[in-house]
C-alpha cells in the first residue's frame, strides 16, 4: 500500500476468514487490529468507508509488526461490497432490533470458522465502529450473530479487544471439526455477492411492480426480504432458479399477453 | 485516589484474582487494562514500580468507565510486597530460563483460579513490563507459569490484550470447579508473605553461616532455594516447624556449646 518491507514474518496464510472492520474510526485501532489478528493466526483484513480514509501512517506504528496484514489490506465503500465474495458471514457486537439471527458464542463461533474454512469456502467476521457498533443494515448482512459472553454490568470492549478474543478463539479452536457436508457435490454454495446480485434483481422487479411503492416502510421491506434469502445456504443452482422464477413473475405474463 | 466518582457499575466484586502489572510503562495501557478486567469480571489491580509514577490521568482517560478499579488500585514497590498476602501466584509471558515451573493454558489457568478462588484462597496473575516482560526474579514468585496458545510465528500482545484473554477466560470458565482439598482443616494455607518472611529468615541465617559467600553465584543460588520452598502449597503449621529448624541449626549448638 504505502510501499513499505518491514515488519514480521506472521506464519503461513491459510484460509482464515476475514475481518471486516465496517466504519473503523481511529486508525491506531486499525493498527491494534492487525496486531491482536496476527497473534490469532487472522491474515485478511477488510476496511469498509473509514473515517480517515486510508493508508494512515498510525496504523502501522501500532501494528508491532503485522505489517503484512496492514500492506494488504484492502478498503471497500460499503458492507455488501466487502463481503461480496465470502460464503458466510459473522456479525458481532451488533445491537440489532426486530431481527431474528442465530446467536453463537465467540468459542462456538471459533468452531463454526473452521468447519466453514474447511470446507474451503471464505467467511468474514464484522465488527462495527468504535462507538455505535453495527446497525441494522450491517447486520442484515451477515448470517450469525457473534456473543461474547462477558460481564454484563460492564461490556466494552475496544476494537481490537474484541478482535483480540475472536482471534484468540480462532487459534484455540481445533482443525478437527468434522466439516458439516450441506451440500452436494453438483452445486456450489453461492457467494455474498450472487446473492446480492439475485436479491438486486428481485428488489428491482418489486420496484417496478409497485409492492415497494410505500417509501417509509420500504428499507424495513427491503431488510425483511434479504434477511429471508439469506438465511441458511443459498446454492449457486437455487440462485439461477430463483432468477427465473422472478424474471418469468414479472414479465412471463407481458410475453403470454403479446 | 484522585476524588473522582464517576465511572461505571461494574457488577459485583467476590474473590476474584488480583491483576499485578509490574514495572507498568504507559499510563494508557494501564487504563485499558482496567477496562479489560471490568469486561472479565476482574476487579482488584495493583501496581509494581509504574515508571511514570501514579496517578496519572491518562490511565481513566482510557479506561472506558472502569473508574473503580483504578481508583481502588494499590502500588507496591517489590513484586514481593504486591503478593505478600497472596496464596497462589501465576505469572505470564515471562522467558524465563533455568528456571522448572508448572506450565498452563491461559483456559487451564482460569479453571484453576476458579478452583484456588472457590476455596477462598486468595490469587494473583502477573503481568510484566510492555517491552521485557517478567524477569527471572519476577518469575521466582510464581507457583505456574500461564501460556497463551497464540500463533508462535507472531507472538506479541500487547499488556491490555493480555490481560483481555485473560479475563475473557476467567470469565468464562465456570464455577462450577470442584476445590480440590489439598489441605485439612487443622491449618491453612500460607500467605506469600510468610513463605517470604521465612526465606528472609533462612537466608539470612545462610548468609550468617556462610553459606552464600560467593557474591556472583549468590543471587541464583537464593533464587533456588526460593524456588524450592515456594513449590506447591506451604501451610502455616509447616512454616513453622520450618523456622524452627532453621533456627535450631543455626543456633542450637551454640547454646549446647555454652
Amino acid at each position: 500500500m504505502t510501499g513499505r518491507d518491514g515488519g514480521a514474518d506472521i506464519g503461513p496464510i491459510g484460509n482464515s476468514p476475514v475481518v471486516v472492520l465496517v466504519r473503523p474510526q481511529l486508525a491506531d485501532n486499525i493498527g491494534a487490529v492487525a496486531r491482536a489478528m496476527a497473534n490469532g493466526g487472522l491474515f485478511h483484513l477488510r476496511l469498509v468507508a473509514p473515517r480517515d480514509g486510508w493508508p494512515q501512517e498510525k496504523a502501522w506504528r501500532n501494528a508491532s509488526g503485522a505489517d503484512r496484514i496492514l500492506d494488504a489490506l484492502t478498503v471497500y465503500e460499503t458492507v455488501a461490497e466487502a463481503v461480496g465474495d465470502l460464503h458466510r458471514v459473522f456479525a458481532t457486537g451488533g445491537r440489532p432490533r426486530h431481527i431474528v439471527k442465530p446467536v453463537l458464542t465467540a468459542r462456538a463461533a471459533a468452531a463454526e470458522l473452521r468447519a466453514v474454512c474447511a470446507r474451503d469456502l471464505r467467511a468474514g467476521v464484522l465488527f462495527g465502529p468504535e462507538r455505535a457498533g453495527l446497525d441494522n443494515d450491517d447486520i442484515t448482512a451477515a448470517d450469525v450473530l457473534v456473543r461474547y459472553p462477558l460481564n454484563p454490568a460492564f461490556m466494552s470492549l475496544n476494537l481490537a479487544q474484541a478482535v483480540m478474543v475472536l482471534a484468540y478463539e480462532w487459534w484455540t479452536a481445533t482443525e478437527e471439526t468434522v466439516p458439516r457436508q450441506l451440500v452436494t457435490h453438483e452445486t456450489r454454495v453461492a457467494t455474498k455477492g450472487e446473492l446480492d446480485n439475485f436479491l438486486g434483481h428481485l428488489v428491482g422487479e418489486l420496484d417496478a411492480c409497485g409492492f415497494l411503492r410505500n417509501p417509509p416502510k420500504r428499507p424495513g421491506m427491503v431488510r425483511n426480504i434479504r434477511h429471508f434469502f439469506g438465511r441458511g445456504e443459498v446454492t449457486e443452482q437455487e440462485l439461477r432458479t430463483l432468477h427465473g422464477i422472478v424474471t418469468e413473475l414479472a414479465h412471463g405474463h407481458e410475453r403470454v399477453r403479446d
